[in-house]
């Protein structure tokens, strides 16, 4: 396979779930995937050996952040982020534009590009999409997302077609600036919970064209009904010979809906932003460490799991640990926490593989951790 | 060899060092050693994985702590400290009467034994050497300490004096009541810098007679030439067919000193919090990674080092996380030091055994690490 070949392995019967390879510079992704985040090129807590440990495919990095601390120069000047970070599996780089429109104070838009202020030191920036791409390039993930302009939720529908149409003419400006051979980038798609602009925005990215497609703009505040309800035609109207990723969207009960409506990856700071207030995804739902039951509770944590939290750690241990606010909490329940959601993507996969997928899915509907979106 | 031999493997022609093996239950010992601290049953921010990786013979917890949150009686029940904290090589407690007399607000010390407030919710609690010895066995480590009295530095020979005459006591006490046959209980030699009674404490506490001697009440604000000064005969003094613990010391320069004095352990949480701090050992000194001069620097932290974090990390990376506040910079830093003050322990032992330990100490001296007390 050449690289950023998307292999379809399977198709489910039942629903639209898929198994597929996407070839990358640094080894293949298989689908679906849960990409743990590594913000300021670490994923808080947890070593490149653990993250291989738990057969983490693909991390996923933050450009906001990496271009305010350290800045892309000197992640260029290490070679680049698999260097910098001391991990040769695949990397994703966000383009920063999710940060910048909901971190910033100050934001100022318009076809040219953006402006935006630090949240570290207050210091004014602009972007426009080539800079944006050229920030990217310099960080050297194998995959890249175009600059596009996220509205918050609730927004006007006016507001939407606004991002919609930017994000369009943004995507072929970043299309035509991106020049990297090993790079791939990614489209993504807005329009919110707008079906029409949706619609437009799926078509309009679809004719740019890209290797892979984001579907961005889900999981900022609306109910998951209605987030699911629309991403259905979404994922249908998008091509089936391309990778698609719903952009930080990671609870086990969304990620394997959304599976089911063929999408292929996920990333989400929900397992290690939870673990490090003592909280554990676990195939009974969610656990909090901190409560005093778990005191005396000898067993591990989930005993259905084989990840190397659960196999050394008691729940007794780790509510010790949180309770006492020991760093190592944060850590054993964050490589719990990934290893939960790689593991049930990888199981998902088997299940497409198997042609059990719809099976599956209802098993887990079933189950006790069902109401985890 | 039977449960805690302890066998002299060499002994130096030139200087007074030692190599030895001390068996315990859950294997031998083989020292010179640094043992990490593992204050509440965890080496902050660092896994018994990782521990083993960089060849840790050895831990350390602290009774005090353990003994406040989460109670010995849960240790007990989890099966004892190994298991509690997922580490089957040897343990050590110390018996907390360090913390009792320097974290606590408020402490009533008479024979009997000792009262004091915890720092966490204010309790009352009292301690008789035998209650001690109850706590410690329930924690179940392979070595316990005696609990003594520490004076604080500098202190009036009278107040010395008495934390001499009844440490003794309280020693012959704790072994009357020491009922553990898995479980060595050391004697503690103190003393201040009084040379004439820490002879009489080393005289009384190796008439009541332990399988290992613990030297206490040093390193508590003391010139190090003082310290070492007064160490001397203290070594010298001890009985050579038993294991010597510097409690609380674990300067480089130190501890090679100190090796040359016949000791043959040690401990220190320097290498864990001077690396939540951001500053590492190395083979040139101690380095700052805040500075701003390694954020270029793409280099290995000591490129001398085959640490796991020196093998995978550039100085430029660390600086980055140590600079962001990202916990990842205090593990890799953590693992670092540790494995430093470890490997050059274990350097030492090779010497002894090779004969060559004052030329050994004579180059560390004349380097450029020779100042890191």
């Amino acid at each position: 396979m050449s690289l950023f070949d998307f292999h379809l392995d399977a198709v489910d019967r039942d629903t639209a779930a898929r198994a597929a390879t996407f070839v990358t510079a640094h080894g293949s992704v298989r689908t679906p995937v849960f990409m743990p985040v590594g913000t300021r090129a670490t994923v808080k807590g947890v070593t490149p050996a653990q993250l291989r440990e738990i057969d983490a495919q693909i991390v996923l990095a933050n450009t906001y952040h990496l271009f305010l601390r350290p800045g892309s120069e000197i992640v260029s000047e290490a070679g680049g982020l698999h260097s910098f970070m001391g991990w040769d599996r695949p990397i994703l780089t966000d383009s920063g534009g999710f940060q910048v429109f909901s971190l910033a104070d100050t934001v100022k838009l318009h076809d040219g590009g953006v402006e935006f202020r630090s949240i570290i030191d207050g210091a004014k920036h602009f972007w426009t999409p080539e800079d944006n791409m050229a920030v990217q390039q310099a960080l050297g993930a194998d995959i890249a997302m175009v600059l596009d302009v996220c509205p918050p939720y609730p927004a006007e529908e006016s507001v939407v077609a606004e991002a919609v149409r930017r994000s369009a003419e943004w995507a072929a400006r970043c299309k035509a600036a991106h020049t990297r051979e090993d790079q791939a980038l990614f489209g993504i798609v807005q329009g919110g919970v707008f079906d029409h602009l949706r619609r437009e925005s799926v078509a309009r990215t679809v004719e740019v064209g890209f290797p892979g497609y984001g579907i961005g703009g889900y999981s900022v505040g609306e109910p998951h009904e209605l987030m699911l309800e629309s991403l259905e035609p979404v994922a249908a109207a998008l091509p089936t010979d391309r990778p698609r990723y719903l952009m930080g969207v990671g609870n086990p009960t969304t990620m394997l809906r959304a599976i089911a409506l063929g999408v292929d990856m996920f990333d989400c700071v929900l397992p290690t932003r939870t673990a490090r207030t003592g909280t554990a995804f676990s195939s009974t739902g969610r656990m909090n460490l901190r409560n005093a039951k778990y005191a005396r509770d000898f067993g591990p944590l989930d005993p259905s799991c084989g990840c190397p939290t659960c196999t050394t750690c008691s729940r007794a241990y780790l509510r010790h640990l949180v309770t006492v606010k020991e760093m190592l909490g944060s850590t054993l329940l964050s490589i719990h926490n990934l290893h939960f959601l790689i593991d049930l993507a990888g199981k998902a996969r088997e299940s497409v593989l198997a042609g059990t997928y719809g099976a599956f899915l209802s098993a887990w509907m079933d189950g006790p951790g069902a109401d985890d979106y």
